[in-house]
């Protein structure tokens, strides 16, 4: 078997295409991003990509039918009148080795050098440890243009943040992607880590909006950001009264909220 | 070496054989249901499987003869008023690591491929964490149609079981199945998951069977499962005079019934 | 690289070579007795076997001088007399992982294949986890009929033991050994499991002799065995003068014994 | 991808080059000499290396560019009146697993033997677990020539240390140069094993200044051990006064000074 399969579902003709990247991560924010903005411009779907780099998983409908875990290409046609066509990268898992890491990127960047890809944005998440009322977008980029570009935009380049570096696919894609000379930004939403965060996807989004000069539509997102805080409230409150916690900030992931998303 | 050998016992033709898979899993299930359908067809040795992705490792036989750890096919002539013949895919062991998972899936699905296979079904158990008295057959397919065949057999389609998707070799055969486009099912007895459980076996193979259109004795499985039900019931007693535990659901899995079967 | 490295020290032809092999396992009594064959025998150097899947390590000899961690091939000539020449394998470690058990052993046996053999001895402990004053020999093979020879030499065949099969060298050498279609016996001398012990390999190396008609002088293996003794008495008073263990039973692997060999 | 990808960033031709290594390791003593002796040689860069088998890592400067971690080659042209050229390979981590600790040496190994290396020098900390105040130099060699010049220069060979070898990098670059026939030393500065030592590194630096004959200026490295002493001696203090410790040789790594270098 190939370690990696990609299974090109149609063939099309891109113009300068941009590539964004969001898979699981960090408060699943790159994700939750990603699957946004591929919903919202209604993306079609390109490519499919399995690997054994992967859980070996299938996941069940609830009509009963199964399908096995991948990461997706979408396309998105922008109008004559806007410059560059998008791709979207999402899925269900990032490879869970670091040689898969490394495998699985290498082989979607080629893939995507091969359909004029020169550029690529990676959403992901940034922990805070704390609860995080307005999420800053937080920046990484290859060049110092990208990073001068970027701050017009509202992105904050701080001295500390990222201490460690970044560690995953949305670090090794821009990381690899040079060595394709594809220039790129990562955009890391402020999280606090312990659950999923629309609010934090909304910020990421917002800022990719104007760098990309699209429109979207932010209400479903918004919807779902009330939702989680709603059930985090009702998560606190109980807390309080059993006395097993009295600050907002909750000790550790919450499952219940885990997989809202 | 070769990641997966595959050692061809006898050359056959087969008519439109249909894969059944069993290999070890949750309370053992899947390997009980396609051992004893291995053995009530009669079926014969057609090709051993060895890997480096099962542990390094022989068995010793009573009389002292060792035997290195595979997966083996077995095939079964459907007589001339019968309309498919059958292999059986069972084992030792499934591959230990997620990369030989999908490695050992795709390559068994390859060959059984070239012998024609179109078809496929997993059998498995599914973990209810409770004593299952009567259980049911759950099913999880890669098409509509054999969705509502399968329920025509009494299979339960449930909208939240199995919530996070199948992982391993029954739900990685369907999966990467289709990739070979192969169509497929997997059949799940309810279990406890506390030991291994023939009566589970029995539900699948019920079901299976009505499905192949095939007799199957089930004596000797019954008479496996009344044996596991002496020990439990033995095992609940001594813990009940001891103090240790007063259900009839033991808190853990228990080393003395794990290798019946 | 290649994953496993065979450079040949000299060029020989060997008279219907037997294969054994001793490596670092249980109580280290395979490795204590093929190192004790080779030095008994003055075995010559044949071969070095690298390879990824030893630990990156090197040796440095009290001399200061580094050695890269190997297994290694020593040949013996058998006198005009006798029937057949012998290789032993031994070295520092075993595969350490699943997959590179597999690698190293097929490419061991493929290279030794290509040296005429057609019967390999592996020799190992076997953990009785209590204090072994006679230890037996108890064998595994890959025919019947080397049961029988095996048990005119006093080799025992246990109905039970071992019972969950061989783990590692000793068990892969024979069962992929039969993909080459060689024959071959595992010999285990029983042991404590708490340290090395030479006395179980003298055992095993006693039925060897017999096997292969050689002479064995054990006065250099009985001498280790009595300091290994010598130690286990010692920590075994001072322990019962501290109180902490009053039984003649380790109750845990002593390091400062583990290295003794 | 490539499992190691080596990136020539300029051809030279060097004359009889010597190959200094020194990556992250025991109290940084190795990374920290040879990224010491780059500086002040002013070495120029000659290849970077990527590899799958570091972690799917970047890191981000406080300007906000991303660096996907690397291992990196620099090269330094001796005068006319000296003999040899320098090679000094440096990195931000050795291979994270074993199997890609052999692949990045022998690859490593392969391009500078292609440069006309023959000799190699590892450089490294040897962890004594308690405070070293004059840290001597000890050596590891392939030749007992080697060892007899290196006495000369001070350097230690102890008959029991290192007693269990050498684990990583700069034991593997002497192990498996030998198959490439070259020499090579291991020079490894006693550290107390809990913090980045600068004065082990100076006293690994100054016996290979004396070996390579050149001169080197350790102001900057002896104001990095006078900033480590001083952090070191104010937590001393701290936990003198909090009483949490009373000896001069902390219990465990610290943190806070772990990333000095």
């Amino acid at each position: 078997m190939e370690d990696v399969v990609i299974r090109t579902l149609e063939k099309v003709e891109l113009r300068d295409p941009i590539l964004i990247e969001g898979l699981p991560g960090v408060g699943n924010v790159g994700k939750l991003a990603a699957d946004y903005l591929r919903e919202q411009l209604k993306a079609k779907p390109l490519a499919t990509i399995y690997s054994k780099f992967f859980p070996p998983q299938v996941y069940v409908s609830e009509e009963g039918i199964i399908r096995l875990v991948s990461n997706d290409l979408h396309y998105w046609k922008a109008p004559a009148t806007a410059p560059r066509d998008i791709l979207v990268l999402g899925g269900d898992y990032q490879g869970i080795s670091p040689e898969g890491q490394y495998e699985l990127t290498q082989r979607v960047l080629d893939y995507c050098h091969g359909l004029g890809v020169r550029e690529v944005f990676t959403l992901a998440g940034f922990a805070q440890g704390r609860v995080v009322d307005s999420p800053r977008v937080l920046g990484a980029a290859t060049s110092a243009g990208q990073v001068e570009e970027m701050k017009k935009h509202g992105v904050v380049f701080s001295r500390n943040d990222p201490g460690g570096g970044l560690i995953g696919a949305s670090g090794l894609f821009l990381g690899l992607g040079r060595l394709f000379n594809m220039e790129g930004v990562c955009l890391m939403g402020e999280t606090s880590g312990y659950f999923v965060d629309p609010r934090s996807a909304e910020a990421v989004l917002k800022v990719l909006a104007k760098v990309l000069r699209i429109e979207i539509d932010f209400t479903a997102l918004e919807a779902k950001a009330h939702e989680v805080d709603r059930i985090a409230q009702k998560i606190h409150e109980a807390e309080s009264r059993s006395g097993e916690a009295t600050t907002a900030t909750p000790s550790a992931p919450r499952d219940d909220l885990g997989y809202i998303g």
